[in-house]
């Protein structure tokens, strides 16, 4: 039987038919046009549906289970998108209104949070597949979080839960797009390494300081780690400091969650292994209880920009 | 019917035979000698168990429910206190040796992590009371939590989890206890609280400036907060970095977590609904979703010493 998970982004949306084993085999995307009513919006997802079960032959009324990942407070609880910074939904029923578009009875319709339903595809398909309590922590424009705990998703009595990138790691540190200082994610999003990495360059500019990186057309979160690769020293300066302030982040996670795997996914992860072989021996050495217990697992996530339709298809709550 | 509660702590073994209104009708308290074996302190446990059954005449066979609150990590799913700081225990089958000991079935006795225990205590009949979702700081020696999710105390795979204390908030920050640099516990504790006033009365020696503190005897975690009420500038200034640095930690927790209630214990509690009145709009101005969402209340903890052997006394897991 197939199962539809919805991404709804604040650029696309994406909805794919997905089979028993998770994997996804029909997807279409057309642009949010987030500027439009919610009910636009809605109508442009239940027609993505029909048309992935079309491509399939497949009747909607048989589809397991429609799942919907919302960036913003997504509560699973009464079906609304609470709160959203980047689309229209301010108390939103979308759970009736999907539900009501395709026709389908509305307990057939999940949603949640996109990085908690990524979290949730990761756990259940991907890097953290076969544990039951699993974080994942997404390194892109932000630091976002999802958390899974005993097979379940994370995400208080509210549906506000888990913003781990807005726990305050550096105090009066640099301004988090949130509003606080010092925020996780104003030090280990790919943001906050294009950041320093910028910093870098102009300090070097300023002190006549040799780095490669002067060269760049465009600094992106490539450029420290390509550069620190090529032998930079300012570069591997630049990575060094992104990795510590990571590494720390990690740890607080693992002294508060102690899961079973933290998996890292986002535009940074595309560092794959040697960025978890650069952070994990600070985080064995920094972690609470680390010579008595079993320890978590550090790992890439698997699914890239799949994990959010995933497990939104997979959502059970 | 009757449970017991007790309270392994590393001065003193506390045993309290709690009613079905989880109120304490009888305690005896016998020091620890934490150099000893561990089956002398686990024939002592056993021993108070019967005396304050004794008192009212009931037999241990019909005690409901034997719990015990035990310092360091305490494992519910294997009966083990895995490792402590502050007692002999490493590995050490402590259900299985008190069962043995008592003459009472090993399902009839449970162990709990000491803040995890006092963190349910206040969930079942403290300042978490009525709620399913609940964080007790507790700001003592160190900073301790338990954290209360769905009903039940969240421990991680691993039974390590919830060292909320051993969260980096300052990068290269005051020196933890643990090792790390930085961690809450090294700001918030009514040790750090210490730190800092003894830090000021220093500075304004070395300065002349003047501080009514300089006359204290001996400077513990009421000098700052009697000096601050009494007008002290210096004083103020100790207690306002002190509030900021807790404030900070809490929104934290309520990023992470949105629980219904963080409840305050520990030393530093004593000072009581100014505490909070102090911290409240720190944590409204820096939270997450603030303005969308229902919020955490703050609440000063209502058990005191009696939390850790009324939750220990109410666990079910």
């Amino acid at each position: 039987m197939y199962r539809i998970g919805i991404d709804l982004g604040g650029t696309n949306i994406a909805v794919g038919l997905v089979d028993e084993s998770y994997k996804i085999v029909v997807k279409k995307t057309t642009p949010t046009l987030a500027k439009r009513e919610s009910e636009a919006i809605v109508a442009d997802m239940a027609r993505l549906c029909r048309e992935v079960c079309a491509e399939k032959n497949v009747d909607i009324k048989d589809i397991a289970n429609i799942g919907v990942a919302a960036p913003g407070i997504a509560n699973h609880r009464n079906g609304c998108v609470e709160y959203s910074c980047n689309l229209p939904f301010r108390r939103f029923p979308l759970v009736k209104a999907l539900a009501d578009e395709l026709g389908v009875e509305e307990s057939r319709v999940k949603i949640a949070n996109d990085a908690n339903a990524a979290a949730w595809g990761e756990a259940v398909a991907g890097a953290a597949k076969g544990t039951s309590n699993s974080i994942m922590v997404t390194l892109g424009t932000g630091v976002g979080g999802g958390i899974i705990i005993d097979n379940k998703i994370f995400s208080g009595f509210n549906a506000a839960a888990g913003e781990i990138g807005h726990i305050v790691i550096e105090q009066d540190g640099a301004l988090c797009g949130c509003g606080r200082r010092g925020c996780w994610e104003a030090y280990s999003s790919a943001t906050a390494l294009v950041r320093m990495t910028k910093e870098a360059v102009e300090e070097c500019e300023r002190t006549g300081r040799y780095t490669s990186m002067s060269k760049a057309e465009r600094i992106s979160g490539r450029t420290a780690c390509d550069a620190m690769r090529a032998g930079d020293e300012v570069a591997t300066e630049v990575y060094n400091r992104y990795v510590k302030y990571l590494a720390n982040g990690i740890t607080n996670m693992v002294n508060i969650f102690q899961p079973e795997v933290i998996s890292l996914g986002g535009g940074v992860s595309n560092e794959g292994q040697s960025l978890i072989d650069a952070i994990l021996p600070i985080v064995r050495a920094e972690q609470y209880g680390g010579d008595v217990v079993e320890l978590t697992q550090l790992r890439i996530a698997e699914l890239g920009n799949d994990a959010g339709i995933i497990g939104a298809a997979a959502l059970e709550q």
